[in-house]
C-alpha cells in the first residue's frame, strides 16, 4: 500500500500563526508534531515512509523534507504550481503505476487532524481490499453536527461488511448545503461529510481520468511518455500549463460508477479555523484551551495561543487570542471564519505579516 | 519659583507595560514624552529646570537623570527608601529654605496627564501669590464625574479673586467616598478632587510640620543640621529610620488653619490604570486608542497598546490591549482595575514579568 500525502495548500484561516512561507500543514497545533508529520505518523503501521509520495509546491519542498527526513527525497512531487487535486493525483498515480502496477494508494490531506489513529487505519485496510477489487473509495466523515462547511456524500446500496464496518456505494455527492438541507442530511444518518480522503489503485484513477476527464488524461499521458528521462521537468511544466483545473471530486467521483463510501467515525476536524482548532485542543476546568503560558482571572472558554511571550487576561470569555513573534490576533471564537477577511486588509497594509 | 516633582512612585495598575524597574512616571502614555518629562515641559514657562528638584528612590535616580537631563544631578533628591510625601516634602524644602529663605515651591506628583498646562501655569502662579501670603495652597480638581477613587476637598470662605480665578479656604479633606456621597459631593459644586497639587513657601511647610508633625520635623531638623556636610548622607539614612510614614495632606492639610484651595478645571488625570490612560488618548472614528500598528474589523471603544507587533482583531469591543515584549495583557475596560490583583499572581508565578 502506498500513500499521497496532499501538502500544496496555502490557506489565511490560521494566520497568523499560518503565513503564505509555512501553511497549516507544516504547523504544530499542540506544540509538538506539525500537521504533515502526524499525518505520516498516523499511517506509518501500514505504509511505510518509503511508500509514501507527498505532492506540495516548489516553496515548500524543502519543508516537507526537512520535516519528513524518512520520506525520500525523490518522492516529493513538486508540482510547479497548484492545478486542483485531479492533476495533482493523476501524477502520482503516474509514478506509482510505473513502480508497482498493483499499487493501491490512500490520498490523504496533510493538514487535517484526525483523534482516532488506529480506526483509521482500519478503514484505510478495508478501503484497500475494496480498491483492488476496483472501486474508488472515500472515506464518509460522521457528522458531528449540521456543518454547512463541507459537501456531503449519500450513502446509496450496502456493498460489503469488513468486521464492525460496512461499505456502501455512492448515491451522490452533494455541495456545501443550506442550513435546514444540513439539517435533514445528518438526521437521515445517509450523508456523511466528504473529507477528500480516498483509497484507490493507481492504475484505476487513471482509467477513471481518461474516461471522464480527457483535459486531465491528455497531459498526464504525455508526462508519463517521458516520466524518468531528462525531458521529465520541462514536460512536467509545460503539461502543467495545460491541464485542466479541478477537483478529483468533480472530475471523477461524481462521473464513476464506481465510487464506494466507508462510514468513519474519526473525530476528524479540517482544523479549518481557530475555533476549529480550539475544538481539537484539551480544554482546562474554565474551557479554556491553552498553548503557552497564560495568566488568567475569570477567563472561560477562549483559546490561548502564545508563543514566548506570557499571556495575561482578566474577566476574557470565548476569545481567541493567537500571539505570534510580529502579529499579534484576537477574536470571538464565533468569528474566527472573518480571519480571511482580515488577512486580505493586512495584505494591503502589511504584505510581509501575509 | 521652584518646583519639586514627585517620583518615587511604584504601581503596578499599568502593568505590563509599568514594570518595578520602570514605573508609570518614566514611561510615555502616547509613545513621545513621558509623564516624567512632560511634567518638567508643563511648567518650563515658569519653573527653571534648575530651580526643579526631582524626589525619588536610589532605584531610580539614574532614571531620572537619563529623562531630564536639563535638571542638575545635585537637584534630584534620593530617598533612602519611601515614608510618605510629609518626609519627601520635608526635606527637599530643607533644601530650597537654605538655598532661598524665600522660596515658594510647587508640590507635583511627576504620573500624572494635565490636559490644559496654560491654565495650569496660570493657577501656579496664583497660587505663588497665595503662598507668599503664607497659605498652603492646593489645586482642587473640578470633578468631571462623582469618583469614588480620589479624596475630596471641600473648598470654604472665599478669599481672593486673581483674574478669573477664585480662591477659597479649604473647610475640610474628606476621605474617599462611597458613590452616594460622591453624588452630592459633585452636585453640591463645593467639593474638588484632591489631586496632591501643593503650592506653599518652604519655610512654611516646615514651620507647619513642626506645629503639627513633630515626628517628622524632628528627623528633618537633624538632617537639617548637617545638610551639606560629609554627614548628611548617614544623618539622612539614620533619620529616615525614624522619620514618621505619613501623607502630607493627614501631616499638615487637613491640621493647618491656613489652607486654601483653587479650583482648577485642567484636563487631569492621575492615569490610574489602562481604563483612565484610554481616557486622556485620542479616540478614532470607532471610539478606539491606538497606540501603535492596530488593524481592526468591526473593533470599538478598545485601547490597543502595541509595541512593534501588529494588533489584528476582529468583532472586538470595549477591550484593552496592551502588548509588550514579554507580556500580553487583555481585559475589558471596565475591568482595568483589577490588573492589580492580576499582578499579584504574575507575582507569584513569574516574577521577573512584573
Amino acid at each position: 500500500m502506498y500513500a499521497l500525502l496532499l501538502a500544496g495548500g496555502s490557506g489565511t484561516r490560521l494566520w497568523p500563526y499560518s503565513r503564505s512561507v509555512r501553511p497549516k500543514q507544516f504547523l504544530s497545533i499542540d506544540g509538538s508534531r506539525t500537521l504533515l508529520q502526524a499525518t505520516l505518523d498516523r499511517i506509518r503501521a501500514l505504509v511505510p515512509p518509503e511508500q509514501v509520495l507527498v505532492a506540495t509546491g516548489a516553496a515548500y519542498a524543502d519543508l516537507v523534507a526537512t520535516q519528513l527526513p524518512e520520506v525520500p527525497r525523490a518522492n516529493i512531487l513538486v508540482e510547479p504550481f497548484g492545478r486542483g487535486t485531479a492533476p495533482c493525483i493523476g501524477l502520482a498515480a503516474l509514478h506509482l503505476r510505473r513502480r508497482d502496477p498493483d499499487a493501491v494508494m490512500a490520498v490523504l490531506s496533510a493538514d487535517h487532524h484526525i483523534e482516532r489513529s488506529e480506526l483509521f487505519c482500519e478503514l484505510l485496510v478495508v478501503g484497500a481490499r475494496m480498491a483492488r477489487r476496483g472501486y474508488l473509495v472515500t472515506l464518509g466523515i460522521q457528522p458531528s453536527a449540521p456543518s454547512t462547511g463541507y459537501g456531503y456524500i449519500k450513502r446509496g446500496a450496502f456493498l460489503h461488511r469488513a468486521g464492525r464496518h460496512n461499505v456502501y456505494q455512492v448515491e451522490a455527492f452533494v455541495e456545501k448545503p443550506d442550513a435546514g438541507r444540513a439539517r435533514a442530511y445528518v438526521a437521515s444518518g445517509d450523508y456523511f461529510w466528504n473529507a477528500g480522503m480516498f483509497v484507490w489503485r493507481a492504475d484505476r484513477i487513471l482509467e477513471e481520468l481518461a474516461a471522464h476527464r480527457p483535459a486531465v488524461a491528455g497531459p498526464l499521458a504525455q508526462i508519463d511518455a517521458v516520466l524518468g528521462t531528462p525531458a521529465a521537468e520541462a514536460t512536467l511544466t509545460a503539461a502543467w500549463q495545460r491541464i485542466e483545473n479541478v477537483a478529483i471530486d468533480v472530475a471523477v467521483m461524481e462521473q464513476t460508477t464506481h465510487a464506494a463510501v466507508i462510514p468513519a467515525d474519526l473525530g476528524w476536524s479540517d482544523v479549518g479555523d481557530w475555533a476549529a482548532l480550539a475544538e481539537v485542543l484539551p480544554r482546562d476546568a474554565h474551557g479554556n484551551a491553552v498553548v503557552g503560558a497564560h495568566i488568567g482571572l475569570d477567563t472561560r472558554n477562549s483559546l490561548i495561543y502564545a508563543n514566548g511571550r506570557v499571556v495575561a487576561t482578566i474577566g476574557v470569555d470565548d476569545l481567541v487570542i493567537v500571539d505570534t513573534h510580529d502579529v499579534l490576533l484576537i477574536c470571538p471564537r464565533g468569528r474566527a471564519q472573518e480571519v480571511k477577511a482580515l488577512v486580505a486588509q493586512v495584505r494591503q497594509q502589511h504584505e510581509r505579516l501575509v
